[in-house]
This record gives C-alpha cells, sequence and structure tokens, in this order.
C-alpha cells in the first residue's frame, strides 16, 4: 500500500524518478553483505588487524538513520528533537550509562561536525562496520579502552578517525567502480526485476511526463535500466530500448545541490557513454540523456510547474526534504524497510496495546515497582525489529527519520511498483491529523476540565493512597 | 485543559516563566487596541496620510503566525511546507489571482530577507496596520497601483518601506515606552489578573525551583509582577513581596540569544533599578534579581539539569523553540487564542465532518461540479475564527504556527493557570501518534490491498462511467 | 599638504564629502574632554566607583586605532600582520611580560569576537577611559586583581564587561544626543570654523559635482553646516544658503551600510527636519536632502561612474576601505593628526636616522650590549608622539592604521581644504613604490651577489671574533 | 639574493619547506609544457575539437596571478583594489572595449564565485590553455561568438563550462596521476638538481630544526627527495638517506586546511607507502614519515612557536598569507619568476624612468597629445617580461601578486638556495618604507607647502598658456 498526506493523483502532470533504491531495488541483505564485505577488506588493506576479516554482516542488527558520535563511538537513535531513544557502544547496548556520556539524554543534533546521521540505505554497510570497529577494539586486549578511543603504545585510534576511514574506505568502494563493478556482474542476485516495472512505467507515460533522474553516472546506469526494463522474460509489453520510457534521462545530477544551484547541462553520448562539451540549449529532444542540470532545467524543459511534479525516491535528505522545500515539489518516499515494519507491527500490536497501557498504569499505580516493566516492553517490541529496532519507532516514541518522514514525503510505500494499484485518477488523503486538543473530549483521557471528575484522577489517589 | 506530548510532571525539578503574555495576559482585543493606535498615531506623525488615522483594530482580522511579504504587499498564510493557504492584499482575499503572485503557490521560507514572520501576539497589532496601510493606498485614487508599491508623482511607496515604517513604529513605541507608560496607567483594563496565579506559583514552589526570566526591563517587571502577585484583593494566600515566589529572577534576558551564548550576568539593584556594574559569582541569594545572563547560566545557579526543567512561555521560537532545540529543556507553550479555537472547533465540528467528506466525494463524484464546494465549506470554517480564520488550522490542512507548536512544545494551554488542574505527579501524556501505515487497514478507507475490491474503487468506476 | 597615490584631479568628476571630522573638523583636545566627562559621568551614574571622577582626558596617552584585548584589558598597538608594536595595561607599559599573554608577540587579528579596532576619531576619549578604568581598579585595593578581570567579594568586573559597559556609554552619549546639544551649545569652543571652506566648496562646484554624504541626523547636520558655511564673520564669498553649495546632501547614510545594499532613500522635510514617506523616484532636484540611500543610488542621481568620484572621509574602514574596496571610488582620508606626525617627524628625523644605524649596527657589533638600546631610541622617537606613540609607526615599523591607509586611499592629508592648494588640473602622483629588489643593487646594502665580499660580512666576521 | 622585510635569521629556530616549486624547482618551460600537453589532451579526448592539437605552450604568454572572468571570458591581470591593469580575450588584448565589460574599469574581487585568480606556478599551463579555448572558438567559423560563450547549434559553450572543464581536467591529470608519472620517468628534464640544497639543509640542520610540509603523497615525495638529495653525482657531502636531512616529514598536509583545524595525523609506512591507521602520539622519532596533521602539531612535535619558524613556500595563500596571517609564522617566498623580472628591471630600468617622466610630463606639457606615449611605454616595459608583462607590476602600478607578496612574505628570493649566500646571523633587513609624507620635502616634487613657488606650478602655468 501507499500512505500518504494528501495528493490527487490526477493533479500530477509529471512523475519523475531516482533509480538506486527507488526503480532499482537492490536484494537484501546481500547487496548490503557485498558493501561490507568491500568495505572491510578495503580497511583491512590500508592496515586494520586481520581480526576484522572474522566479522560479517548482521542484517539483525543496523537500522537506517542511526546517528553516530564521532567523539565517543556510539550509535544512537534519536528522536526529532535529540532525545535519546537507544544508544549502543560496538555491540554492546547502553542503559544507565548513557547518562555518562550524554547527561542530558540528549544531543544537539545541529553540531553536524560531531554527529553524523546514516540516513541512506548505502549507510547501512557503513553503520555495520562502524559497530564492528568499536567492538573489535574493545574486545582487543592489545588495546587500551580511553574516552574518545582506543590506545596501544605510541598509537591512538580515535573514533573519530576510525570513522573517517570508513568513509573513506566508502569513497574508494564507490569512486573504484568496485560495488558497481560487482553488482554489474551478477545483477540476478543484487537487484530486483520486478515485471511489474515497465507496466507501471508504460501506464504512467499515457496520462503523464516521466523522467529519471540519478546520481549514478550513465554506463552504470544504462546497464541497470536494460537489465529492468528491456529484459524481462515473458514480459507482456512489447519490447522497447528503456530510454523510450522516459521523457527525460537526467545523470550525474549531484542531488543535493540538484535542487538548489545545479550544475551546467550537458549532453551525454550514448554511443560511448562520454559528456558531449557545451551546454544543450535546443528543445528537448527524445531518448537524449542529460548529464547533471537542475531540478530547474528539468521543470523548463518538460514544460511543467514543481507543484505538478511527484519525485519519487528514497534519500529523505537528497531526494525529498530537498525537493520539497526548496522546490515545492509533490515527493513520495519509497521505504523497502516498510514490508517488514508493517508485519511487525501487525504482529505485535498487541505489545504496543500493551505498551500505552503500561505508560499510563505504571506512572499512577505502580510506585512500588521500577519502570523497568516498561522498558522490558519496549524492549521486546523493538527486538521484533533487530536488534536497533523499528526505522520509525522506539516504543510509542518516533525517530527522527519517522518525524522526517511525516514532515516531507506526501506519499511513501516500500517500492513505487504499489503505485500500479491506483487509478490515475486517485485521490491520495491522510488521515485528518488532529492536534491533542482537536481530539474529542470523550476519548482522550487526559484532558479533562477537572480533576475531580476524572477517572485517571481517580487511579491517581488510589496510588497515592498505596504509597 | 493542558494539551501535550509525553511529560512526565513529576520528573520536573524547575519551572521556569516568562513574563508578557505567559504570566501577565493582556486583555484582547484593549491591549491590541492600544498598541495599534499608538503604531498608527506614529505612522501619521513622520508623515502618512491622515486618512490613517479613519482606521481602527478590528480584533476579527488578524491571525498570529501570518508571514508579510515585503515584496508584493501581502499577507500570507502558509503551512509547513510554504504551500499558501490564504493571501490577503489590503482586506481583500485574493484566490486565483493567487497564482500571478506565487505561480507554483508556494513560497521559500527559508528567503527570510523577504518573508517576515508575524510571529508574537505583540504582532498582532502591526498585522492588522500593514494590512491597512496596503488597504489606504489601494483605495487613494491619488497612488497609482504599481507591482511592487504605490506610485505618486515622484514619490514611491514600496510594500518593503511601508513593512520598515511599521517595523520602525514597532520598536519606537517599544524603546520610548509609550507602550509600557500606557499599560502602567491602566493596569486593570489592559493586564488580567488571576487570584489564582499566586497560588499557582505558590504550590509549584513547594516541589520545585521557580524561576522568572523575561526580556522586559525590570522597572516594567517590578510593576507588573507587584500588580499580579502582591495586591489581590481578597486573596487567601498571606501577602507577600512578588520576589518571595520565585528562587531566581532575570530581566533583560535577550531571548532567544539567552539561549545560545546570552550576556554578560548583572545584578539589579532593586532599590533603583539600574544595572550593578561587574558580574555577580557568589552563591544563589534569595530575592536576588539579574540582568541578562544565559539559559547555561541559570541552570548553574539553580542546579539542575536541562530536561528537569518545564519552561513555560508564550514566543513560539524565542521561548520554546530555542529553549527545546539548543538546550533540551522540557517547554510548555501558551497559546491564548487556544480558548476560541477550541470552542469553534467545538461548535463547527460539523463543518470539518463535512469537510472531510467532500474532501473525498468531491473527487470521485462530482466531476461536473467545480471544487469550489470544498472551498466553499473550507472558507465557512475558517470564517468561524475571522477573517484570517485559524491559528492552527485551514479546513483540513495544518498551518505553520500549528506544525511548530506540535515540533517544539511539549505542552501547550491557553493559560498557564490550567496547570493547577494537575497534581504535580500527573505524567501528560499525548495521545500516541500513529503513522499513516501504522493505522489498522480497516478504518483507514484508501489503504486496500487490491483496487479490485475496494468499495472507492467501485465509485471510480461510476464516476468513470459519467464523464 | 596632499599626500597621495596617483589620482589625477583632471578626471574626478564628483567630490563627495563626510561631514563629522572630515568638513567639520573638531577642535583638538576640547572635544575629545567633552565626549570623555560625558562618558565617564554616565558610567559612575550606572554604579562606577566614584573615583573615576578624579580622571580628566590626557591628550598625551591614547593614539587613534589601538586594539582593545577584551579578555585580558590591554591596549595594544599592532602592525598589520598582528605583531604587537606596544601593549599597555592601564597606564601601565609593558615590556616582556608581553610574553606572558601573547607567546607569539601576535595577535589573530581575525578574532573580532575579542579583538576590537579603536579605529575612529570618535574612540580616543573611549580609549583613555578603557585605560582609566583598568588603571583604577588595578590601584583600588578593594579589588582582586586577576587574570581576566577584578574581584571583590562576590562581584566580578571581566575587562570585557568594563569594555562592553563603555561601548554602552558611547552608545548613550550619541543616542540620547548630550554630546551632540553640548557641542551645538558651544560651537566655537568645540568646532574649528575655517573660512577657507566655503571658498574650496565654491571652487569644487565649479568643475564637478558635490555631495555630502553623512551618518548624523537631519538637524545636526543643518546646524554644523549652517555655522560653518553660513555665517563665517567677513567671508569674502556672497552669503549663501549652505545646501547651495551641494549637488546632493544625504544623511543617515548608515556607512558602511551605505557602500554595500543600504537602505531606502527617503527625502527630508527640511522644514521639520522629518522623513517624508516613501521613496523619491524623480530627478534630482537642487537643494533636496535624502535620507538613508546607497552608494549606488548616489551615482545614478548625480549619473557618475564610481571610478569618477573622489570620496573625502576620516573613518579608514567606514568611509575609505569599503567605497575602494566594493565600489572602485576614488579616496582621500582625512587624518588630522597628520600635522603634529609631520612636525615630530621633521623635528625627530635624526632619531628615525639613528634608528636606521642602530638596526644594523646593534646586531652585527655590539653582541655584548643589550638589545635595549634599539628599544631606547624606539621609546624616545615614539614619545615625542606621545605616550602610545605615533598613530602611524613604532619605531621603524609601520602600525595597522598605516598599512590600511597605504592601501586604500589614494589621498590623504590632515584636512580637506589643504585641496585648496592645488589647481583642478592637478595630478596627483605618489613616488613610486619600488619593491625591494628593484632598489638599485648600490644603496641597498643588504642585497649582494655574494658574502665573501660584503662590507657587512666582514662586520659580520670581526663580531664573530669578538664572541 | 634574497629579499625581504626585516628577520633576523638568528632568532629562526626552525625552517619549515614546502617541497613543490619549492625545494623541488620544475624547469621551465618544459614542465609547463608538459602540464599543457596533458590538459590540452584530455579536452579533446573529452569531446574538444581537434583543432586544439594544433596549439603548443607559449611561456611568452601567461603571467602568474592573472585573474578569469567566468562570465565574460576575459584573463584580467588587476592591481590590489580590483583596477584592471591589463586584460585579454583568447589572445586579443582589449584597449578601449575594456569599458564595455567592465564600466568602472574595476573588478570585485570579492566575488570569488566569479572571477578566479590563477595563483600558483601549476596554474600556467592552464592559464594558457584558458586562453586557447577563447582563441580557438572565436576564430572556428563554425561557433557564433555571445556575450557570455560561443554558440553552434543547439550547443552553448559558455565560458564557465570551458573554465570548469579546464579546471577539472586539471583535476583529473593530477589525481591520475599522469602527470607524477611523466615527471619521474624523466626527473633530468622536468626537475632542476641543485647540488647546493644538500649543502643549504646540512648547514640549517646545524643550527636549526628542519621540517618539510608537502601537499604531495608519499610516494612521489619520496622520489623527488631521493632525486634532489641522495644520488648527487660527485656530491662533497656524505651521502645519506634524504628523510636524515629533517627532524620532521609530513606529507598530505593539505594546506591552507594544514594551518587552520587541520586534519588527523598518522604515520607513514616508508616500505610500502601506505598510511598507518590511528594516530601516532609518541615522541618525534627520527625518520619517522607523517601525513596530515596541522601547523599546530608541528610546532607541538617540534616545540617550538610560531614566530620562530620560517616557512618556505611558493603559495603566496596556501603557504604564506595563511601561515603569517593565522600563526604568526616568518615567511619565505620563492618566486621562480624572480631571475627573469631583475633581469628585466635591469636591463630596462630606463623604460621605468622615461615612465616616472612620462608620467608627470605628458599630464602639464602635453594637452594637446593622447596620454598614448604613456601607454606606449608601459606597453614596450611590459612587453620585455612577455605578453602578459611582469608577474609584479605593469608600468608603475603593482600587481595584486605583488601587493600580497609585500604584505605577507618577509622575505622572497627566486629560490631558497640564495639562503646559501647569507651566515645564519644575519639580519635581513627591509629598507625602511616611508609613507608618501615622510619622504623629505626636498626629493619629493609634489609635496610644497604653497603652490605658488612650485616648479611643477610653473609647468602647470606653461601649459595653461598653451591652450
Amino acid at each position: 500500500s501507499v500512505f500518504s498526506l494528501s495528493v490527487p493523483l490526477e493533479n500530477i502532470k509529471c512523475y519523475g524518478f531516482d533509480m538506486d533504491y527507488t526503480l532499482a531495488e537492490y536484494k537484501s541483505p546481500d547487496y548490503e553483505d557485498l558493501g561490507f564485505e568491500l568495505l572491510r577488506d578495503r580497511l583491512v588493506s590500508i592496515g586494520y588487524p586481520h581480526e576484522l576479516l572474522h566479522y560479517t554482516y548482521d542484517p539483525t542488527f543496523p537500522t537506517r538513520g542511526l546517528v553516530f558520535d564521532t567523539m565517543y563511538g556510539n550509535l544512537l537513535k534519536v528522536d526529532s528533537n535529540g532525545n535519546i531513544l537507544l544508544c549502543s557502544h560496538g555491540f554492546t547496548f547502553l542503559k544507565r550509562s548513557i547518562q555518562d556520556y550524554y547527561p542530558n539524554n540528549f544531543i544537539q543534533r545541529g553540531n553536524t561536525d560531531r554527529f553524523y546521521i546514516l540516513n541512506t540505505l548505502f549507510n547501512l554497510s557503513e553503520t555495520y562496520l562502524d559497530g564492528c570497529l568499536v567492538d573489535l577494539f574493545t574486545r582487543c586486549s592489545r588495546y587500551e579502552n580511553c574516552q574518545k578511543g582506543f590506545k596501544h603504545g605510541d598509537l591512538f585510534m580515535s573514533f573519530r578517525s576510525m570513522f573517517q576511514d570508513v568513509r573513506d574506505a566508502m569513497d574508494y568502494v564507490h569512486d573504484t567502480g568496485s560495488l558497481k563493478e560487482s553488482t554489474l556482474r551478477n545483477l540476478d542476485k543484487y537487484v530486483v526485476r520486478d515485471l511489474n516495472l515497465p507496466v507501471l512505467l508504460t501506464r504512467i507515460k499515457e496520462v503523464a511526463k516521466v523522467f529519471l533522474a540519478t546520481n549514478s553516472d550513465y554506463n552504470y546506469t544504462e546497464a541497470i535500466m536494460k537489465y529492468l526494463l528491456e529484459t524481462p522474460p515473458g514480459a507482456k509489453y512489447p519490447k522497447k530500448p528503456w530510454r523510450a520510457f522516459f521523457d527525460l534521462v537526467v545523470v550525474d545530477t549531484r542531488k543535493p545541490l540538484f535542487f538548489a544551484e545545479g550544475t551546467v547541462l550537458r549532453q551525454v553520448d550514448t554511443n560511448t557513454g562520454k559528456l558531449r562539451i557545451g551546454t544543450y540549449t535546443g528543445d528537448l529532444q527524445h531518448g537524449t540523456v542529460y548529464s547533471g542540470g537542475s531540478s530547474d532545467i528539468v521543470c523548463e524543459l518538460l514544460d511543467v510547474k514543481g507543484k505538478d511534479i511527484l519525485y519519487v525516491g528514497d534519500h529523505i535528505f537528497g531526494d525529498i526534504l530537498k525537493s520539497k522545500k526548496r522546490q515545492g515539489w509533490k515527493t513520495f518516499l519509497v521505504v523497502p524497510e516498510l514490508a517488514k515494519e508493517l508485519q511487525v507491527w501487525t504482529e505485535k500490536n498487541h505489545l504496543f496495546e500493551e505498551l500505552k497501557h503500561l505508560d499510563i498504569f505504571l506512572y499512577f499505580l505502580m510506585w512500588g515497582t521500577s519502570p523497568c516493566v516498561l522498558q522490558v516492553v519496549t524492549y521486546r517490541m523493538d527486538l521484533s525489529y533487530g536488534q536497533m529496532g523499528s526505522l520509525l519507532r522506539s516504543g510509542s516514541r518516533q525517530t527522527l527519520f519517522a518525524s522526517q518522514l511525516m514532515r516531507y514525503a506526501d506519499l511513501y510505500s516500500s517500492t513505487c511498483i504499489n503505485l500500479l494499484h491506483y487509478p490515475f485518477s486517485y485521490l491520495f488523503r491522510a488521515p485528518p491529523v488532529l492536534m491533542p486538543h482537536e481530539s474529542s473530549g470523550d476519548n482522550h483521557p487526559l484532558d479533562f476540565p477537572s480533576p475531580e471528575f476524572s477517572v485517571l484522577d481517580q487511579i491517581q489517589k488510589i496510588a497515592e493512597a498505596k504509597v
């Protein structure tokens, strides 16, 4: 299903798509496995201990949207105000000792020099590797544990430098093309080929304009899109070149820069994959591929206004926040984790219900007992998602990622293919968001004109009597 | 009532209060009347046409949180993404012509050089005056209407310069003290004296620390607080000096700077109202009044951590957003408009229900009719609040103010006195916010596994048949 | 005389003048006396010890262009690279102990939060008062001397807060108009009336356009200019209203903002001194006075290009650096101190010659003696100017002020009246600045092809033998 | 010779060296030839017309320190205030038409988004290539000349995109190592091996600490330094490993970042050239090579203060301005062009003398003739240096580069080897810089007390009579 704030599809005159993790869904956890191994091996090759090779990717540990504290080496799950929901050091989850690091249980998110948000699906293997490194050095008897890193003789491994090494390895793996190469060599293993994708794009193109805007380069884009659109065995639709599915193809977009001033727009020579020099200024020609440019140029070339575009992408910051905030586009966030999130939510909904009651009763009735029960249930619920819990919540509190999704995504779904289930005249409507005071007095248990007559106050009085 | 995200009052070790519009509620619309007249007369005294004197403050026009576009002179009501909900030019509400000014129905809120948010209750009279000026010159036959202002012979009145004149008049009225003087001369007319205020502060002080942090100067603070706390006729509590209600009093706080680096902390000579030179460095002395300082200094002097403080204020940016985002304080936003908002909401709830249904059915059933019906109902609902509609919503869409309230205020209420209705062991709990996909499938009409079996799709098909 | 980089007066099509300290020279030290007393009395009135009243302005102490270190309370004289030339704490000049404060004898000038440059002639009395305060508290037995200020019981007087109090007193004295009032009450005492000024302006107006651009308000400008231009007893020129001397008069210019985006241009009602509302857009009308605006607007109104304007002012930053760097104007810096600087330079030139020789010989011949001799002569030379030495140099090293003058001023002189001594076809030519390598080998004693044959090397060898 | 502001070598406790163009002088124009060819071929390989291959590097055209205007494609020579001294479009020098592009003959240097300063010796081949491209497209009949670039059918080649392509090619040539490879394959052709270099470093090391701080990576540094220091045929000094010449070797310094916050300091494994992981924290070990770090770390490791360091480099911004302004280091700028500059200066000094006289007399005597004579002599003088004239001046006016050299370099010379000619107890003394008013009245022709008695005024009167 597709979930939404209000978007009348009928008004959408133009659909834009990101490629990676949007049109091209990578198979999890195989693709993360691959990324992790390339990263890990790179670190060993630049001098990290060989013990690192014993680690393999564990998909049950990381959750997207965690924050790495480069000062203390902790992975943090936080809410939109910077309150800490969960904190791990290596693979050890901190409880009381969170206070030692963060006296106020709070981080100043604005301090981006210290706190790095691991926001994208590409960051998952990196997130896990950050955990592995802290785990490795913490356990390793050769190294002494210090506040800001590890010491071994004259050598100091700061958390900051370890984090930087992982980031650099990430760039290395992407820039040298080793990740792309491995992916292309084994497309069936790493990329989901959904026969409905050409169907969806064909249908959209009948009613609206369609463009592709990806940060990938042309050669990789060509290989992936060919695989997705041109060779589906047993496809019902007549075979046509992948570029024919789009009115406009733009590679090397450098989002989020693309949504601001952008870069020079160039034409791609589709025979060689190289850029043509100069800037193309003529009318839009079908099948032409461009490199660079900006969202403004796309609007101009396709002759559409921002509010008439629905842009589908997976990057909450680079694709969604920026296109909405700077350009007023309608946005569709692809959240592959959603399939699992929904499944857990449905299966474990009783835990959430339990939580809701515990929240209240724990505080009023069980003064004698510790609030641990609350934590235990939160923890049980979190574990249903994985060690780091849900992408979207921790117990009854929403994560930073969830709050950004709520603010900036008009639609979201686990895959863009789900659009196929809706007619193009469909009106997506969000359930109206009521503010606390707008919820009707009857069913809002805490909103009462005078405490004297409140049931909860009764409970309260009982609780006080018990003390 | 007090509405909230989750805050267990029991954990709060310290309560902080702003003064203006928080402890001291100004009587509406008398106080806005006063402000408007001072501003208006100032403008005439610096050369604006005498016709301006015919305008008197109309409390049914302005709503807090409007945005003034200094380029085109429009007052805008926008949502958190910058989409325009309502637009007036003078007192004329624009409909279709909004597109002429804002082709995408959208403003880049980040452009603070052009767009000014009239966020505080002090801004209400200013907001109305901005409307008056545009109205006056638009109607005045001596002036020619231009895109960015008005022309009269060699004189050009840009919207920007008019807006700047009003801002300067505002500073004049505050800095020369004429507003304060008038207020103090007629306290009963302008300031609400609630006998419960000393009760509330006394109760709080029994269980927690209490401080006052106001941007006002000492002399004004002294006069207002004396009136509120020392002389209540028929008060039940033994009379005591107003400063005895607080553990710490800080004036001249210069919020929002106060929540960042702050200024030098000085002692106030309470006999003369003048600042002592130098910085006070000793222990906190009861009854001492300070000037300047910062939130960090307050925490130090009172020996509390940020998360243990509940700060009560009326300024969404200066009091609430900053204290939460930079310091991790718990926040309580006073929204005097809430009393009226609740009343309208209750009385006109049928309109909102109607709107919910119209939203859906209009799109699916009534292709032949214009979407005007939707607008008409939205408009009828808006008018119940005033010409500019509700502070918090426009039809089914939330305003920027509402979205900021939801993000940054842990609690909100029409007055801080409402705290009196809750025991200090109270747990304020927000109704759990569910994300769209978490609402259970059954009662979410638009979320269906396959469109074939959907009732709405049936409607859709009927609609298509009608075309 | 007027000193210069190359400026052909003939090409100048427009002359602009600042008023304060440019057309209106204030009598020194009477005017500084007045400023000092107003500042000092203000400080006492806000709580500073009455002992402060014993201090009177000493014109031999301060030099313009000093830097106040708000951390340690020192007055510093620095060169353009931030190297310290002189350092006083109160009235005590530091020698060796400079190293304790500034280990590298160097300040990072870019740190404007800590280091404040006292650049204008208005700053002279402030500079001296900063010295007085440090002197007072250092001597006062009630106060304990600390690194960053003084302590007295629970009270801490930081250097930073003292400095801020003086700055605030400065604003108070200017904003309340007390300085202006006192000046206008006693014009003959405080303002130089040079009968040549109307002559100069009349002559210029015959060959070029003339404008006045002052940060002062209209009423003060009117009073001062009337005094300077309208009532000269025994003037040869026919009496005419002061505004007739200019093609354009602009008050409230808010330089340096004036040289960047500026403010709204308004007309001044010369009968009431009040601003007209709106912006004047017509052709330039003679005798009209404007408020605000920007340098771009001035160029437009007068129809001249930046390079055709010679702007005469006294503020190295606000008048000269900004007009040159942002607008490419030609600049004329008025440096009233120059009269004295020239006199000392002429009288004490032997000291400078001595210094030149000492510089060399001290290092090569007198290993046994301390380099104090060099310092002694520098000191003797400095003292001829005053306690803080010359505005422009310390011994053989140039001050920051001098280097800025050299970079940004095309012409400079002690008074703009000196322009009268030059025909308007005059070519001001700077002596060509040779770079060290361009000075011919013969008279550059240190530039020799091979050290074997150098006389200095001989000396060197002798010196080594002596060791 | 070495030219200077005052630096007593005796006080220098530590010498730091950059490598490229400082210890390793590249042979001109062979090295620029190489760079040009690599750049040019790269451009053709990405699609630029094959006609570009006809261009070969012309060392007589470019001068270092030119500014490229990315809007209009012009190469500009400017003075420190942004006044234009020379302007070429391609290889065509503009005269009158400069005004069409720059109405005020002036650029706002601060606008770094538009104006790019080609400051380093590496930029020389790039500068020439920028000229070639403009020349090629201007002449090419297929392309239409537009204001901001060239048009060919639907293709628009903006000057900005051409410039960006050259910059990208530059990065390509450096990052792929093709320039380094070619250099290392032919060291004798491209790198000057001065047998005095090991002598100089050995002598310095006897009296002070020595470090190398280069932006190059370890492998390239190793190859170059080995060549320069280890294998000199017929060297008098006993052979020793190159690292033994230094107390500290730092590669990958990322100047100018190195002089600010810097990067993580790592150890280099000198066997493999790879970085060790972690940060080295022990005492300085001789022969150890580090990567990254900052100037603060260097001071700490070597236990020296900034003012005791003389840093020798070739990059006016990255090496000299930053080390002086942020750290207070003493600086020595290597200016290889100086050898030629001095030679021309000496040979053509008569032209400069002529210029000095022309400057004056042209304005006073030859009203009837055009000021062209002045321009002709300036031009003849400029041509003696090359087409773009001297690095340091244009006629009697100094370039931006010269003014920066004067402000930030304590010493400068064509090569650091020249230090060998001075004893380490040497006092470099700048000829005292006199300000215009300090030059004695007698020999300053334009400074006269009253114009009546001036010789020049006589000339002036004659000139006026002639009109």
